[in-house]
């Protein structure tokens, strides 16, 4: 096992009807700032239950968060913040909304050009570089990214998706009511099952350090998706599917099965890049990359393979490559089984697109990807051409 | 799934050579209360490294706080706490060190007797009681209780021991170095496996809610439990193994996998009589218990206890009740593999003792135990008597 940090502040208020506490963990003299995306969460009335329970405290609206939350859209709420002294954000939402108010909880406590915190990557910003941000607490509406009980976020700016980290964005609270997400479309149903699951294989297909329990944890993330996913989908009004679908996607990236393993990534930096260049939604780049990555890294991932086959999809008996051919296929099967495709072709995007992608990922440093950091270029263009 | 509320903002430090993380999280100017047992920490050098590393921090030492941490002792390191106007506890021990650190912490800030603070059970005490307690880090030296990474301590007074729970002793940090623990003797982590194994059970073993992904954690740390047992006893310098058992003994009480799922812990408040009455190490007292309660309790517990029989132990033929009776089977001689014994007679307690231990726990509230509130102070007769 390797040595490790752990540490999520985060309170989870989890189940039906808990958007009470709100008002029990949101400062009773504190003036609020809601953020949200699209609309729909004004349209179901739920922003306005939530400044029910908010009652006396003055609040203000933000809404027009997009997926994949843009640094110029964002920057119109730290104006806000910083002109109504707001000193809390409640972002109702999902991993969108809930990335872009971290960084709006860091951009409004930052005194230069707020674009130097996009520059930092996966690594913490140094606390001399920011030492505060707005505390905020969060309304998931969309179970997904784990945002909800992390202190990461990934804000677009130009072409690029950049990842931003800091123990400052941890959620003060986030109220998990599996009931606000039946109302989703199946498609981000799906794409939040995808994500879900690849975040586990991110930290988890890798190479073995005896991380015995990390790696229960991990499959047992990975069993519960598989089992639950076709429920989830398709009944969206089955609160147990539900209920699991959310706390499992919560807990694929808080940092739990994380900690003292080696963790890869890349499935999800070069999914960045097809989202930036073609507007593909996550979740589906998260399906075209991983199974072609996993064809072409078999030989690094090779003992996880193995186990993921035999722990995952009880794959018992043939070959080890056999063993592992079928735990990719399987993996397919399971993405293309929720309706969502796993070729890029089938997205519209040709093979002459590849140095486009190659080219972008160099742009934003990308050159050394991976639990190894030996996943260049030229094999990631061999990924590419494996997932046309 | 049920209704749940989790928070748990203990920060880990895990891993080889890792006591610098005091000097980054005990605040540069406190004045410092290192806590600790019998002297071996002391002996072993532990103590001085400690120091060292808090640097020019003025410090103090209490030494002495036994297994089954008493009342009496703590309370002469709370008059060194209020005299010398500590602000920092640092507990260097195992559980019972951390859960005697954690009553000092709170009767520091107590003005009445401090007594008062036992009588709310497992019941959080109320913030209108105390509001306030001493922080604290932790430099864990035995993995068994869990304490280094939640919110409760048991206390001994008289011939009780009582459950302390409050959201304000979550330890601030803990050092989680597997080798600090190579130097325990076998007995002690042949303990240690169990407590940690009969957490788990407790938040397991109870009946099903469709918390399909607690289940999988749950049964991850008992598998893991299982498959390093041997050798964590055995070889005491295998760091891959303690490092295994350290972060399962975490694990399986930090809150995670009783969230949103039923809980039973009747076999600890069984166990902590036997211990209060016949000075029986804790780990034992589980050991007796379990099983016995396990036979008595089938009914209430079947739908889980055939889930635990194939997946724990991959028990996959024969009838329900040969399942069961397995499962039970196996779980008694996995404790008696360590070393352990699973019969109160073994331990020199005749069944002339029940109708003693069975008015204890009358004296002590305990008539309405378990995940049902049905386990009545008859049934804990019978399962004494199995236990003999």
């Amino acid at each position: 096992m390797l040595n490790f940090d752990f540490y999520n502040p985060t309170r989870i208020i989890f189940g039906k009807d808990r958007l009470d506490g709100i008002d029990k963990y949101v400062p009773a003299d504190a003036t609020v700032l809601i953020t949200y995306g699209g609309g729909s969460a004004k349209r179901s009335g739920l922003i306005d239950k939530v400044k029910t329970v908010l009652g006396n405290r003055k609040v203000y609206e933000f809404g027009g968060i997009e997926p994949n939350p843009r640094y110029e859209t964002l920057v119109k709420a730290v104006g806000i913040v910083r002109n109504e002294k707001i000193d809390f954000l409640l972002a109702v939402g999902g991993g969108s909304v809930i990335d872009g108010t971290k960084f709006i909880a860091l951009a409004s406590c930052y005194d230069g050009d707020s674009r130097d915190l996009l520059k930092y990557g996966l690594a913490p910003i140094p606390f001399d570089v920011i030492g505060k941000a707005v505390p905020f607490g969060t309304v998931l509406t969309l179970p997904a990214t784990g945002s909800e009980m992390n202190n990461g976020a990934v804000i677009s700016y130009g072409h690029g998706k950049y990842p931003v980290m800091s123990e400052l964005v941890f959620p003060k609270f986030s109220i998990l009511d599996p009931t606000l997400t039946f109302t989703l479309p199946k498609m981000q149903v799906a794409n939040g099952v995808i994500d879900a699951f690849v975040h586990t294989t991110e930290q988890y297909l890798t190479y073995p350090v005896d991380g015995k329990v990390q790696d229960r944890m991990a499959e047992g993330i990975l069993q519960t998706l598989i089992e639950i996913s076709e429920t989830t989908v398709a009944e969206p009004e089955n609160y147990d599917a539900r209920a699991n679908h959310v706390w499992s996607a919560t807990l694929a990236l808080n940092g739990l099965i994380g900690a003292g393993v080696p963790q890869d990534w890349a499935t999800h930096m070069i999914g960045h890049e097809l989202t930036a260049l073609f507007g593909i939604d996550h979740g589906q780049t998260l399906a075209i990359v991983l199974p072609a990555l996993l064809e072409v890294r078999r030989e690094q991932k090779r003992a996880k393979l193995l186990q993921y086959a035999e722990r995952v999809w009880h794959i018992e008996s043939g070959s080890e490559e056999e063993k592992i051919d079928l735990a990719i296929q399987k993996t397919r099967e399971f993405f293309e089984g929720l309706g969502v495709k796993t070729y890029l072709s089938q997205y519209g995007v040709g093979a002459d697109k590849i140095p486009v992608i190659v080219e972008q990922l160099k742009a934003h440093g990308m050159t050394a990807l991976s639990e190894t950091q030996d996943l260049t270029l030229d094999i990631i263009q061999k990924i590419l051409e494996r997932a046309m």
